[in-house]
């Protein structure tokens, strides 16, 4: 019936522009199963992609459309949150892959420009090579934190802030929408293999230098022990990889919470860790 | 000489506070070598300190400060960028300590209510908790990045410039504070041990997704010729992970850039890949 609809649309007499809105996903499977033989003038029509990978688009269209139809890659880089005071400065990138009515294509172009966007005309190439550095590497981080199950704190600072609200931002989308932009843009395993290769040395680099640090201070310790750091129960001890993923047991949890709410000066009945109430036996 | 100079300040009549305001790397050694036996009246004296971890500040206190001085740990939670427009708003945790004279502790402690910061009573044990999830996953996300060497683009979003104002502020940061609020807070570890955890397996997800749909498409395509997605040079290839990381032939890369600028409709003479200028051989 869906079908029928856009049979019914394709058949119209005049047909300007048809923008492909679909997800990156699915945007083959939707290309070719519509009816492109019932448009009147193809040459009169540009067909507009809004997709975040930009060369899959293009290829796309360049194979299954029918030849005489214009094609205009388009990738409008904001969405509801943020373009909802306006689309003014925002990115507004675009690629004229096949002109067949320059009057159509530059009157769909315009719609973005008269919107006052931040215009940018580029190759489809260029854009995905930009947008695995900048968009993939954005939703691999919010989706990465959202993960750790963050929750706002008393003692937010700013860049904290920042974090959660990229988390929010980033999750709105579909994780299908994700999925795509790694899939379908040839630069974003690249940039997954970076950023595994970041987290690697960064712990690396904390774990070697804690150690030596440690080191030194025990050296220090020795010839002059006053001015040794006292050793916080646990902080200062450097155990293996293996041994720090292990869970705290949950009765030394739930003691440590008991404490910390007892030292913040709440009244708190702990049962978890038995202390007994009674004087020691006489005998 | 400096020694010289604070055992002087140390010798004078009156003393409210003395604010310790040196990195966490280095607070038990500056304790310890601080000349407190000068000081006239010690429990007319509050002891403050500001470093971003607080188990560690308040037990070295409590181990290197002769007893009978007073105790105020906190952590104004900002720094000259995010308060240079002022403080009001801005997180101020304090916790006291041991107080032996009530009146300058709250002092002290008033400049910054006054100051309209937002004040945060609490415990040393309970801030390292909230602080290992927020500023130390801000912190080390913000290293994490900057290590990509991430650069602006034309098409930024705006979740993208929020993610390169954060590398720009968490890297004005000494390495030093850094690698001090993961040595000297417990939970620090626990947190980049939750993050390993979540790389890996939103990775696991990426890959798996990717290589079930690559293979739902490849068995359309069998079926419905037309359906199927067109392979798109590299994009729909899922390469061994050591493979994925091999660097790509400069020459390639200044070949794809020279193309990539040409698309643009720059004007290019690129020498690094050979195509002969001369007609073929007539033989």
């Amino acid at each position: 019936k869906t079908m029928d609809h856009i049979g019914d649309l394709f058949s119209l007499d005049k047909l300007d522009a048809i923008v492909l809105s679909v997800s990156i996903n699915s945007f083959g499977k939707v290309v070719s199963s519509l009816p492109w033989e019932r448009v009147k003038m193809p040459s009169k029509t540009v067909v507009v992609d809004v997709l975040s990978v930009k060369i899959h688009a293009k290829t796309t269209l360049l194979e299954l459309l029918p030849p005489d139809f214009g094609i205009l890659c388009t990738h409008p880089m904001f969405g509801p949150e943020s373009g909802k005071n306006g689309w003014a400065g925002l990115p507004f990138m675009f690629d004229r892959v096949r002109v067949t009515d320059r009057r159509n294509c530059e009157k769909f172009v315009k719609i973005f420009s008269d919107e006052r966007c931040s215009m940018y005309e580029m190759s489809c190439e260029l854009h995905d090579s930009y947008a695995a550095s900048s968009q993939f590497i954005t939703h691999t981080t919010g989706r990465l934190l959202s993960k750790l199950g963050l929750q706002s704190t008393p003692i937010n600072t700013k860049g904290f802030e920042s974090l959660l609200k990229l988390i929010e931002t980033t999750c709105k989308d579909s994780f299908d929408l994700y999925e795509g932009l790694y899939k379908h843009n040839v630069h974003s395993k690249e940039q997954l293999t970076h950023l595994r290769k970041a987290f690697d040395e960064l712990e690396a680099t904390l774990i070697k230098t804690a150690e030596k640090k440690k080191k030194k201070e025990e050296e220090q310790g020795k010839s002059d022990k006053k001015a040794a750091v006292p050793a916080v129960h646990g902080s200062q001890v450097d155990v293996n990889p293996r041994v720090a993923s292990m869970k705290p047991s949950a009765t030394i949890q739930i003691h440590s919470l008991a404490t910390a709410l007892k030292d913040e000066g709440k009244k708190v009945f702990s049962l978890a860790v038995g202390e007994p109430n009674d004087t020691p036996c006489p005998k």
